[in-house]
């Protein structure tokens, strides 16, 4: 058998579970391995020959059909790639900072040497999503996605949900487990899901979304309290990368948390887990639930990438017609400040005389229906904590609103699903 | 270019949904559609000239690269693939009954003549999971999985469940609805789910299920009673297609009503939507959801599998080896007796005096645990309605014990999943 020669960059978390996962399938082999460091000791025994600290070792090597990069970031990541490819070798990477940011570049660039670049891995982990959306849904014209692609921040939000304790009391629990890094930043202000929904919404909308487009709000305002009330409003509150394009493709994208219906799928994606929730025509909406990181789960995708090259390497030059992406066309970002939501608004009035009249008046004044709205009593004080939830109303005018309640403490903003 | 021509043989609610989702698609077009009755209403324009009552005008005319078979039924499904096969055409077919039943000899008459047989609508409908399994997820070794595959009884438990309706009432509102056929047997008596879960562990496990070894059981003893103990015990009843397989190659096959623990995802999955929860090593578990049913739900399966022939036609002769289908070597059939379950038992005991000890000790003899048992109160003619879930235990033995209780009334059996 023609065996497919595999050099793999990167031992970590995601690169150990791929070598133990492809050892099981003897059409494939791992030539080569690149490390930072190779005295290292690992969870995973590997031949010392089989290492080196040099990645272009990989790239440059003729024998290698195949290069996985499983190192993250954009540089010198990027530069890998390019070289590999350059050499005619395909991609597997699990890189979303790269694809986000110089996907349209190396897919051009892949294009241009007829190889392909599959990146399963890189979107929600395990769950199978990239290659459904490219082939068995390729018949549809996908419109929106509301999707939980972060682990760490749904872990923190489900433990504030489950247990009532506050944001830093979770992250700092997070971090004990190593379920949040050190530097938290990347998850908690929504950068790895911005990452992951950019690509997303390119391929299921054939259309370029550019990061700098992606709207982005983290989770490290969301209070204790708002979690209370958004389950007595019946609602979960969750950080959601959505991702919608009308039919002048205009697209709105963004990740920022909002109040999600308990009624709904995506509610009840606790802890870890991820998913993505598809609408188009003529599926209609699936949902697609399952580990969104994780040694093994994430090995799943990368493996499954590896051995559809090697389905079908040999056979013909051009290989995975359908896995291919075009990136030419671009969508037209639409801003914040232009998009229609409904809002939670927690508000504290220092003088609750005439406090509900005055937010009615001026959320009229903008053209604002109210949904709901809650106050519980007077304090002492004749301060009063005051829950509004808005119909839809533009963005640009909620915060121009909210600007007029400038002698009220606006304790949170959180918009609501549909 | 050149064009991917289609023959279709069916034209009833799936079809006219393809046919309006392929007019999207200018790389495919459609030749000829057989009907039954040339001269029918249809929700569909279809130009005459294209319409034949003979479906062999299909399968023999030379022109037709792909044929789409959406009419059910194992004959003259069977024939007229054969035929097409024969001829050099590739298949698409929506057709469970068929795959379930002769699926091993048309697959190795496709391998004969290098034809490639798609078949995503014919299991969960809209739901993308025959290729992700055979491609992304082909690195896993999949053990269990647990799935809802017919709408129909799952909108008539939902029901049940939400409204305290009885079986009877909400079949009928079901039948009038066009929900439930007039002769509902196929999909209350869980036939259109054992034909699902046949095909669909064949491909998982990679080993031939043959569907007479699926052990099958309906819905409609299930009484309103059951639902609302379930409810109260922290489950929901649903009718799961589950099937699971060991390391020396025993699968477990069957389809039966269960209590499934409220925690779960499959426990909100209500009315008509389907869903499929795969467990393998690396992935872990994933649970992908949807519409099981319906025009264009299911014809975006249809969709896409002709586009991914599409995508390869012409590129090789031997096209989408991922997706080809090895039956040959069997799984070995675990009978439900030697099935280790647990069961949730109503019981109406005729004198209430000792019955829970007589229930305690026939248990124990039987090597039965017991988890939960409840009696409420004693009813004036000196009866008991008494609820058993039992920790798991063999069917064999709990037959026994049941076998034992001949002076009650046992008024419904179903299994708890674990």
């Amino acid at each position: 058998m023609n065996k497919l020669k595999i050099g793999i960059i990167g031992l970590g978390t995601v690169g150990s579970g791929v070598y133990k996962t492809l050892k099981n399938f003897d059409n494939v082999e791992i030539i080569k391995i690149a490390v930072k460091n190779l005295n290292k000791k690992r969870s995973v025994e590997v031949p010392s020959s089989m290492l080196t600290d040099n990645p272009y070792e990989i790239v440059n090597d003729p024998s290698i059909d195949v290069v996985v990069e499983l190192i993250g970031g954009v540089e010198p990541a990027y530069s890998y790639l390019e070289t590999a490819i350059k050499n005619g070798k395909h991609i597997v990477t699990a890189n979303k900072e790269l694809l986000a940011k110089r996907g349209e570049e190396i897919f051009n660039l892949a294009e241009k040497y007829n190889r392909v670049i599959l990146y399963e891995a890189a979107i929600a982990g395990g769950i199978p999503i990239i290659m459904p959306v490219k082939t068995i849904l390729a018949g549809n014209k996908i419109n929106k996605i509301h999707a939980i692609l972060n682990g760490t921040t749904n872990y923190i939000l489900t433990k504030m949900d489950t247990e009532g304790a506050s944001y830093e009391a979770v992250l700092k629990e997070a971090q004990e487990l190593g379920y949040a890094e050190t530097d938290p930043t990347g998850d908690v202000e929504g950068f790895d899901a911005a990452y992951k929904i950019t690509t997303l919404a390119t391929i299921a909308f054939k259309k370029k979304i550019k990061f700098e487009n992606v709207y982005r709000e983290g989770i490290t305002k969301i209070r204790k309290e708002d979690m209370k009330e958004a389950n007595e409003f019946g609602y979960k509150i969750k950080l959601i990368a959505t991702a919608s394009i009308d039919e002048n493709d205009n697209a709105d994208v963004r990740v920022h948390p909002m109040l999600i219906s308990k009624d709904t799928t995506l509610a009840h994606i606790d802890y870890v887990t991820n998913a993505v929730e598809l609408n188009g025509f003529p599926i209609g909406k699936v949902v697609l639930s399952g580990p969104g990181a994780g040694e093994f789960p994430t090995a799943s995708s990368v493996v499954g990438d590896i051995l559809a090259i090697a389905a079908e390497f040999g056979k013909s030059d051009y290989i995975l017609p359908m896995m291919r992406c075009n990136h030419s066309t671009k969508a037209n970002p639409v801003k914040i400040e232009d998009t229609y939501n409904k809002y939670y608004i927690s508000i504290t009035a220092p003088n609750a005389i005439g406090i509900i009249a005055k937010i009615g008046t001026i959320c009229a004044n903008k053209n604002i229906s109210l949904s709901s709205i809650l106050q519980r009593g007077v304090s002492k004080d004749n301060t009063a904590d005051i829950i509004v939830i808005t119909e839809k109303c533009q963005e640009k005018l909620l915060r121009e609103a909210v600007e007029e309640l400038k002698d009220c403490t606006v304790n949170s903003i959180i918009r609501v699903a549909d």
